[in-house]
């Protein structure tokens, strides 16, 4: 779809008319240009040839308005941590760097909510809500992602299987129009029948559709007490066996990672850990103070009958946080463990019956095609990532990666997944978007179209 | 928007058409059109012209073209429970009955989802589930409600404090578009970042963008013990306040109900249950054997300590039953409390904190209307219904039952709530909605026209 774009300059007209509104808040830089593209993926860095930093709605409809008026492209820009090219411009045109409109604007505590910028980040939002007892849930592992962006890419993570996705957690938006009509998506109330639910239309839609520029969330009572077991197995089909078990039996589980062989060897390089080297799953309890231990018990026991050759259990935060730096270091320590090569990240997502078999095609695939790519899963979705650790200078490789995640794409539409659970479609899985959608993709065409005619906003992605 | 329908009768070359295909499946008697229009609210009866029943997607392909070539409304029809006339043909057309798309055509207990075709009630589903360990959650009242309609209609109810509404149930649907395509709106995998969410366009969509022909839905496991306690308080602003600090300290809630005195008095006569008769919680929790009884003990003493006049509880099956009877039997006690009147129910949903004041403030207008009418809610959600008893021939309690159901959606709005938090639009909340949406409307419009040019789905409802 982002073929129908001319790749016409941005116009002087549009940049005096930005300068206009925005001041200083306008660059050209090819520096800072460039640092508003792709900077975390495989595919080819797309700077635009503007950046501005809206500071706030109004701003941004003034922006728009602008872009509207010289058929120039916009991209909204939140930490750029998304991995699949979402922040590039292929077509040229104008970053919105959102990072300025990063206020909290509310805390309701006894209504579980709170309304954001869609520039605060997930980390400064928890520091802000210390004190309320409450917490925001969805934790895709970059602490400095934005709301926003976590919003339009419909981000989820270790808590997911307890807590739900983005779209689980956000109950309306402020959405500025291709046309620079300002809507809210949704209201404050905890679910409602009334209508068409735009706000699960514009998450997940990665600036197609409009550009976010506040939210309010759903907020979680942080739990009175957390549990964690930690277990390894002697192979990944009995892993996969005890986290479908764990599961289906045990209500309280707030986290469920499954780390390989190969990741655990590297983080027990990294961190002098002693683990296991064994396919590993990771659990996390939230529950009463009263019996969290009654919980974890059960699940050590469940554990163990379900073949875990090793397993350790912690209470005290001292003893959690030990077992749980393993997991959120899992990527840095890859990254250690094969010095001098790039990390290429993909996603996928299947049934919970299917992703011991999913896993273990792709660990083949891996050995078939001479690659080093450990896994790491929130297992307890049927969501697993392949650290695909490559050398960019290495024509061959490169290609055998290409191949081989496409693969993994299809693997997991053919067993009724998804080719991607959390990181989205951007630019690197259109097609793959289109073999899973079928028929279904002239329906996304037909709403881009209806509220995006001139296809200014993030022309290049998802279409 | 349906004003841009004529209001042509269906051609006889459209039924012979529909006889070609389906045979004796097709009727235009005015007996079997009437019983298939709106008869559960105050708005007034409108039939279709004919009725078909389909057995197929197939089938449902072939009425889409039959409509499509002729231009000719279509509104699918469930089990008729809905109450905001979704049913109604104020345009005239064909009514799709979908009762005999009734097959549960996979449970998958591996993968915690099943898939029925739309006509698939809600009882139905749990007692083909009775011996999988598994359940479907979702329960709005009507054991007759079809699964399809409970997704048009993004139904919800007593147990959504825990388990979420249809749209957190629905993994995807088959769904049959204007132009007669069959689509997949997504996928069996638990979640999903690949492009727009075509799941949750066609949930709450009332039939008017597609028509659902099948639905793989969400189960959770049957939890492996239940508990309840039924406490009574002096104040209705007591109870509000009481089920906010539950659904804040206790994880576990399943269901969080509340009903007022005039609905505690009227169970009372109808099943001589000795109730207290103040404005009541009903609050069940499904936790794990080990650990129920600590959970309901926490709960009783917060009860108590929110000033709770009277706490019961029960874990034993033959109590729970009996206390969860005067919840399940509240609406019927309320038609025989006041016999020769009907029953208008609405609902409205509003932030917690809000609640009280939302639910005093109907209280006062329903006082100042000389209205009668018991309040019912699923308080854990910020959400309540009003039962007006009226007598359809009194015009002027009928004028003043209009008013104050307005005042009463327009009140939810005003506290940043929604007009209907579980009954949808239909043709009876569409001014409500308008102010609601306000600037969002016409990207619901836009949808609209994109999906359905010609408007020959379900027309007259929502816009």
């Amino acid at each position: 779809m982002h073929h129908d774009r001319m790749n016409e300059p941005v116009p002087a007209a549009a940049l005096m008319a930005l300068a206009a509104v925005l001041g200083d808040r306008v660059t050209t830089s090819r520096d800072l240009c460039r640092q508003h593209a792709n900077a975390v993926s495989w595919l080819p860095v797309e700077p635009p040839e503007v950046v501005v930093w809206p500071v706030s709605t109004a701003d941004v409809v003034a922006i728009v308005r602008i872009a509207a008026k010289f058929n120039v492209p916009l991209i909204p820009f939140g930490a750029g941590t998304s991995l699949e090219g979402h922040v590039n411009a292929p077509c040229g045109g104008i970053a919105l760097d959102m990072s300025r409109m990063n206020r909290v604007v509310a805390v309701r505590t006894a209504d579980l909510d709170c309304t954001v910028e869609a520039g605060v980040t997930r980390g400064d939002l928890n520091r802000h809500l210390r004190d309320t007892g409450l917490f925001f849930p969805v934790d895709p592992g970059a602490e400095t992602a934005t709301l926003g962006g976590m919003a339009s890419t419909r981000a989820s993570g270790t808590t997911t299987v307890r807590y739900g996705t983005m779209a689980d957690n956000v109950r309306s938006m402020t959405v500025v129009l291709a046309d620079g009509s300002v809507i809210e998506t949704g209201t404050r109330a905890a679910k409602s029948a009334a209508g068409l639910d735009l706000t699960q239309l514009f998450i997940g839609a990665e600036g197609t559709l409009g550009i976010i520029t506040e939210l309010t969330l759903r907020l979680h009572p942080v739990p009175q007490a957390i549990g964690t077991v930690v277990a390894a197995f002697e192979t990944m089909g009995a892993a996969c066996e005890a986290a479908m078990m764990a599961v289906t039996s045990e209500p309280l589980i707030a986290r469920l990672e499954l780390l390989d062989a190969l990741t655990i060897g590297a983080v027990n390089r990294k961190s002098a850990l002693g683990l296991a080297e064994g396919p590993s799953l990771f659990i996390e309890v939230h529950g009463a103070r009263a019996t969290i231990d009654t919980h974890i018990e059960a699940l050590d026991s469940l554990l163990r009958d379900a073949g875990a050759s090793r397993c350790q259990r912690a209470s005290a935060l001292e003893d959690r946080t030990r077992l749980w730096r393993a997991r959120h270091d899992a990527f840095w320590a890859v990254c250690e463990a094969w010095p001098g090569r790039s990390a290429v990240v993909s996603d996928a997502c299947v049934p919970l019956s299917r992703l011991s078999d999913c896993i273990i095609a792709t660990q083949a695939d891996i050995r078939d095609y001479s690659l080093v790519a450990p896994i790491v899963g929130h297992v307890g979705d049927g969501n697993f990532h392949a650290i695909v650790m490559v050398d960019p200078s290495d024509v061959s490789e490169m290609a055998r990666t290409n191949t081989f995640l496409d693969r993994l794409g299809r693997r997991a539409i053919a067993m009724g997944g998804t080719c991607t659970g959390e990181h989205g479609i951007g630019q690197g899985k259109r097609e793959l978007l289109a073999l899973q959608a079928g028929p279904a993709l002239p329906v996304m065409h037909a709403i881009k179209r209806a509220l995006d005619p001139s296809n200014i906003l993030n022309p290049g992605k998802i279409f």
